[in-house]
């Protein structure tokens, strides 16, 4: 399936897609109208027709998408069907709260690495994987495939790190480092920047106040 | 300050020129011209200009913005010169993870409760608060002025207490929970979607690869 020129806001629209086809799988649902899809994920009908027909369409006029097949698809054009071998760097709070999420191996994200600094944390397991330091990760990177490397270390140490990375040949970066990466260009670097995240939320409560004060 | 009629677009850019203003201001550099900090943010010098003339400039020509009274502007702006009290509703790794999180409470994001359904965790206290059962959730919001509610529930059970959020007078909710929540117009939700975000990066190394293999 030829899937370049996509556009981005179209592909940030898939793993949506993915989910809510998710959800009527498991309510056994087989097909779905773009209409029926369209109001439970409150966009047009005709956006879906849109999106969808960026891949080769998979509806058909008057029976609409078969659910599972659509699944399939959006599945393999995501990269979900295959295997994403990932390593946490940092095991703080969240590195191991991200560690202990098992939603992700379903998907084909399988962790394979935890990396800290700190000796205290040697040899502790989270999820049957130990934790080793992080000198031993080049060492690492050479025997094992990794597909995804997860940053979270405090912002001081990220860039640093994404440098090794980028060294020994990752080409996928998940960044929850409250710090932009200067990456070449070839490597992927996704950003979860939470505190950004939260002040979205108080500049809006600030509007919400400002307009009811008045 | 007048800040009605903002694009979402500029407003989602906002905590990032802040991000950066505030590592100038660490750096202890007073004033700072739109190209220099169009260097160091990758974006244009005329988008910065563009930007920040929304809140009525802040800059001088031939002297460059002062560092920090453009932070302090856009904290104001950000909603961060006020406390925003705050309570987490699922306390097991990521809630406990985002409770640990002393960053936020720098910024004026104070946590005040934390709530599970799990009677084990009854009482434990995580930086010095107590975990309540969420069944106490509804008196608790009545005594207690809560800005922001934050969702680490899982899926099941997030819709349900997205209600009760709601029904108890809460404006903002922070959803980690992997669904979206259908609330009042007038209640702020930004989602924070996980998986959604590793997806983007799967299917970027899916692209690379395809494009690599030929």
């Amino acid at each position: 399936m030829e899937t370049k020129d996509i556009s981005k806001a179209v592909i940030k629209r898939l793993p949506r897609y993915y989910r809510y086809l998710g959800e009527l799988l498991e309510e056994h649902v087989e097909r779905i109208s773009s209409n029926d899809l369209s109001k439970k994920m409150h966009v047009t009908a005709s956006q879906i027709r849109q999106d969808l027909n960026n891949f080769g369409g998979f509806g058909q006029q008057g029976y609409g998408y078969n659910v599972k097949y659509l699944y399939k698809e959006i599945g393999k054009i995501l990269g979900l069907d295959t295997v994403h071998p990932m390593i946490i760097l940092g095991a703080g709070n969240l590195g191991q709260a991200l560690a202990n999420y098992s939603d992700f191996e379903k998907r084909g994200f399988k962790l394979v690495g935890i990396f800290d600094i700190n000796p205290v944390l040697e040899g502790m397991a989270v999820r049957g994987i130990e934790i080793q330091m992080l000198s031993d990760l080049p060492f690492f990177l050479k025997e094992t495939q990794v597909d995804i490397a997860i940053l979270t270390l405090p912002k001081n140490k990220a860039k640093e790190m994404a440098n090794i990375l980028v060294e020994n040949g990752i080409k996928a970066i998940w960044n929850f480092a409250h710090i932009d990466l200067d990456t070449p260009e070839d490597v992927i670097v996704e950003n979860v920047h939470l505190s950004e995240s939260l002040m979205a939320l108080s500049y809006n409560i600030r509007q919400y106040r400002q307009e009811h004060d008045k």
